[in-house]
């Protein structure tokens, strides 16, 4: 038997502490030795045998050339806060509100072209002879009193958002990095000649990790501390912007956007609501220029025979790892830090030839939200392990190639607990990937379609991590699906209407009313609500979590509840008395009440639909026959463990699937993964207590017993 | 001292118990003594001084006539269930699940010309000739597989609704009572017959006391047990439709109705949805027609020397007491049957020269939501006692002419305690008549009008009775508002444009996104928004509650959200972060807890905002200074004792308004009313232990002491 003591780790190395990081090295079976951001190894580590990770952050740390090329700094769109005219003339100062140090008014002629005024009580755009700018001011003439106005402007982002973040939460006093758009011809030559001469001046390093490319995810600052971050968004695009930009949109679509496609009356445009068409398109655009940017890049790191890795994070905008380009760029690897399964997936399913993790949590004295991690009274062995619990299930399902730590190695001293921990994880790791090298887990013959407005595009993910998104209910429909053993999908409405619920067993769409992720005004087309109605007429099945399909103007709430059997009463359906119901004693599959979520006004809309559970009078599981198919709506959904047996057992039974096929537990707070050719089953305890599993395989039962939260390797 | 033991009360009389009718109307002091409908007074009591009323269902008990005047009855439209085509062809039984012995099939010529067929998934109105009818049964042919199909139609209403709510609730075994509509050429001949032959068969009768007039609100039965009540609103006027009235609306204004203008969608048109500009038109048609022919009703009665009363319930449709024509048809009284204080308001406030309320408990054995009120268990005197403390707060405010009560007699026989209390109650509301017939109580200076869709038409009320509509925290604030010393106005959307709020102190909207309460699409309009914005700029103040000027499309939700200070959230403004704010300890006025409601996402709009009261992290109470103004949010607001001292504490606060002009307890659960020319004080202890009770009054304080429940006279 191996034992796993080596390989495929990535351990962040720490000048002045060289003697530590050969040993945690040695004790955690490192193979590569990586500096972090602002940090440099020193010749006894990189000489050490090892592999050598560099950190990049290709944009930032050239506040030279920011300074002698201020209009090579990057921009974004922003919008003044409302003010109402009292009488005829109103002054408005752009820019208060916001975070000073972040944004400077940009002014320019070229820019100016590009602001407008809007009265926000009428919704009208104002002719530019109705206001008039001058010195940081705007003063609009003619107000209709006691109507509202609004400046839309471009503002310059004068300091790089992370470094800003680091800044403000950590009382730094170094200088402000600031940050260079690529799209600025001198800039991007400069960029160009600055890595070729940094890959020159690095021969050690083996794998330049470039964290990330060009435009950070939208963090919008605001001058008060009670609202010091406005707006925040991982996944949006504002901060691509420039007249460049826009102008060379112009010229390919021979359309403009204005100012309005990216303010879009104050509210923006989140990833968590659905884009519009001109949206999309600038989203396009962006994504093959930033792709065509980033293969120039790795091919100057490939020139020096370097490897070029990213970390998928920060500037990371436009380079999504399913979207059209990312495979067209070039990487050598992809790195993704984890809290979570679905992470793992997004990571291990990207076409690229390394997948790397970096696990959670960092080595920085605070941890997430202000936590202790690393400093009196922390308990990173603890956290350590909670991750775990999440990425293994998912790891079991698919591996990646490596995984890794972050941060200052010196925080590891007189942690034992935590270093054996990570120890542990990396050999269970190890194991995993030496199993999956050979034989892939066997897997249901059950295809669960996630829908909703991005598709592929956001596989597995919604806009950042899970703590960052955890209202929503597909976040945890995403993380419980990440370890189970079935094939998982995303697909947006024009797949539905091209065919894609032909090789669909179950169609998951789960979200609010009128978001990204319920889906918003798509279902106003009744080729999609009619074909999704086919699937289900034709034995095809449904989950509809919190406010699936819901859209306004149709005769019902939830486009689907003629599927689904109920409905949500938003107050349209006023005097209208709904079907008086019984909760079912008992369901036909594993229900775990904690996990299920109410939404409030649900109505059943056929007397057939099964209450499987309901919340004070308020159904919150239902069951609903529709045609040879069947539908379940669910209130809400919060992941735990017994979420996602729930979930699984709620697929076997609506499938009408026998779980043996891939491995089933009789104990919903263990699940497994069966490995048929190595004849190697992996059960894992997801509970705080031992537990005596019996595992029914296709042709056997197998006695475990796993310890409290332990992985068992057992060969049959 | 007057010691108030007779008049203004009228005694539901009982044939069998003459005896214990006329010992009743000494105790209770009546000088009315009427029937009940279907029962007969005896010449023992019609003859024993007391003048008497006769209650009439016009529109009923006239089977005969029916029968052989089928098309005489009245009709609805209603809509089949939509069902979903699987192949090119459907088959659709339009009355499949409704109640059968309600509804007939109008499938005349005349009628079938209003049929219609719907595709709900396309939203597409079906030509005549993709579909056919033949017995009962349309078939749809070249329906789109998996599209939704939905026949809308006409039904005659083969019984009277109320009848039919007594039976099915009853089990009554009599013959089912149709119903006429007095459009119909012969029926109106015969009903005015009807009326002048019984008018001349029945001497005794002093008042005619209608029940109603001609149209039942909306009551719709399914088949199904578990749906009994499918639609139920107490001011839609679709059972006043026919093929004669939507011809002489098309004539009359130009434009034909459709189904569609009622069905909407299978959703119907309740009053608390904005109605469309044809449903306004439709209801104006309808109110002149009923006015009209009641007038001439009036004028019958009138011509036997009779005054005609109406029962403001059941068959009510188009006569709104505060409705246009109201007053043009000579009523000589309106009665309504209260529970509560708005009902009162709305009474006493009509037009018409004798406005009486019936109080509850009815004497029926089984009482409100099937309590046993006057049967074994029941406390009848506790139901009616906690409903005159709702009661008696208006009484003060504005006294009607007379009170009483209805049902069966004799099931007073031995309930020597709720006798009791009707004789007190009797007492206290002769007093306050007394009072104000010389003296009005003082109001303070203050205007506080309520928006909302329908204004002055339904003043008071929402639909129906508070139990009805308590959903809606408008109703809560006009129960409130119903015992308050200020003058109220109900006032709508065209109001405000209209200059309504010049004599406005405080404006309240109150209600959910979307009704007719909050506004809805009304809040589009800049002309309203601005004008309510100068309004609060120039110093009036706002309160809203719930979801205040809730409308699509803005650049916030609420479109006062920049005067209230705060909004809400509804995923729009995802990733925009809150403001942090904290919670004050303690406000400038009254509060209380118990009676603020929550409404999730609600968010500051203004760092300025204060936040009174929170709730989860959710502001739940807040002030924000406007210009002059100032404005207040509640997510919601529950009616109570304390809830109308926090409404009343709140409007002297926002206005500074000292309260010693009306009274002004020093008890939360005390309030006073002050009649200064009678120099008497009207002080009601709303709690249910003794209290202390001092008041300020404008040049003095008065101690007082009244009992648990207790409201005293004081003459100072």
């Amino acid at each position: 038997m191996k034992d796993y003591t080596s390989g495929g780790f990535t351990l962040p190395g720490e000048a002045g502490y060289e003697k530590l990081t050969l040993e945690m090295a040695k004790k955690w079976g490192a193979d590569v030795i990586r500096d972090s951001d602002g940090t440099k190894l020193s010749p006894e580590i990189t000489e050490a045998g090892y592999r050598i990770y560099s950190t990049i952050c290709i944009i930032r740390e050239h506040n030279e050339f920011a300074r002698s090329h201020p209009d090579a700094q990057q921009q974004t769109f922003l919008f003044s806060e409302p003010r109402t005219a009292e009488g005829d003339r109103l002054e408005i100062l752009p820019l208060e509100g916001y975070f000073e140090e972040q944004f400077q008014l940009n002014d320019s002629p070229e820019a100016m072209a590009y602001w407008q005024v809007w009265d926000r009580t009428a919704g009208r755009l104002l002719s530019p002879d109705e206001w008039e700018y001058a010195e940081g001011r705007v003063t609009v003439r003619g107000c209709i009193p006691y109507h509202r106005y609004s400046v839309s402007f471009l503002a310059w982002r004068i300091w790089e958002e992370i470094n800003m973040y680091n800044h403000t939460t950590n009382n730094w006093q170094s200088e402000h990095l600031r940050q260079l758009d690529p799209r600025h011809p001198e800039a991007w030559t400069y960029l160009k000649d600055w890595l070729r001469n940094w890959c020159r001046n690095n021969p050690d390093t083996n794998v330049v990790r470039l964290t990330s490319l060009f435009y950070n995810f939208v963090w919008i600052f605001g001058s008060d501390l009670r609202r010091r971050t406005r707006f925040v968004d991982w996944a949006s695009y504002d901060f691509t912007v420039s007249p460049a930009a826009l102008k060379a949109f112009e010229q390919e679509y021979g359309y403009a956007l204005t100012a309005e496609d990216f303010i879009h009356q104050g509210k923006l445009q989140a990833t968590h609501r659905p884009p519009t068409a001109r949206k999309r398109d600038y989203m396009d655009f962006i994504q093959r220029f930033v792709a065509e940017k980033a293969r120039t890049l790795v091919e100057i790191i490939h020139s020096f025979g370097k490897e070029a890795y990213v970390f998928y994070d920060d500037s990371w905008v436009g380079m999504e790892p399913y979207g059209k380009y990312f495979v067209s760029i070039g990487f050598d690897g992809l790195i993704k830090c984890v809290f979570s399964g679905f992470e793992c997936r997004l990571c291990a399913g990207a076409e690229v030839p390394v997948h790397e993790l970096r696990f959670h949590p960092y080595l920085f004295p605070v941890g997430l939200g202000g936590l202790p991690t690393f400093s009196e009274g922390g308990h990173p062995e603890k956290d350590a392990w909670a991750y775990w619990l999440h990425v293994r299930r998912a790891l079991a399902r698919q591996c990646v190639d490596r995984i890794g730590l972050g941060g200052y190695l010196h925080l590891t001293i007189g942690q034992d607990a935590f270093n054996d921990a990570v120890e542990k994880m990396a050999k269970a790791f190890r194991h995993l990937k030496d199993l999956q090298s050979r034989c892939a887990p066997a897997e249901l013959p059950l295809t669960v379609s996630v829908l909703h407005t991005w598709g592929a595009l956001r596989s597995w993910t919604l806009s950042g991590h899970f703590h960052e998104t955890d209202w929503n209910p597909l976040i945890h429909v995403n993380e419980a699906l990440s370890g189970l053993p079935v094939r998982v999908k995303f697909i947006h409405f024009e797949d539905v209407r091209n065919g894609a619920l032909r090789d669909t067993d179950v169609l998951i769409n789960a979200g609010r009313a009128g978001d990204a992720w319920s889906g918003g005004d798509a279902w106003k087309s009744p080729e999609t609500v009619s074909e999704v109605t086919r699937f289900v007429a034709e034995g095809g099945c449904l989950i509809g979590i919190g406010e699936p399909s819901a859209a306004e103007g149709g005769d019902s709430y939830f486009a689907l509840a003629h599927v689904l059997g109920v409905d949500r009463d938003d107050g349209s359906f006023a005097c209208h008395m709904p079907w008086e119901f019984t909760e079912e004693d008992s369901a036909p599959f594993f229900t775990d009440g904690e996990s299920i979520g109410k939404t409030e006004g649900i109505r059943l809309t056929d007397p057939e639909t099964r209450v499987l559970r309901a919340c004070g009078g308020t159904p919150v599981l239902t069951l609903h026959d529709f045609g040879k198919g069947k539908a379940v709506y669910m209130g809400g959904f919060t992941y735990s463990p017994a979420a996602a047996r729930m979930l699984l057992e709620m697929l076997l039974y609506l499938t009408g699937t026998d779980g043996k096929a891939a491995g089933h537990t009789d104990q919903p707070l263990a699940e497994c993964a069966w490995y048929p050719a190595e004849r190697t089953l992996v059960v894992m305890n997801n509970s705080d207590r031992p537990l005596e599993v019996n595992v029914s395989l296709p042709s056997e039962t197998v006695r475990t017993n796993p310890g409290a939260g332990e992985m068992c390797f057992v060969q049959i």
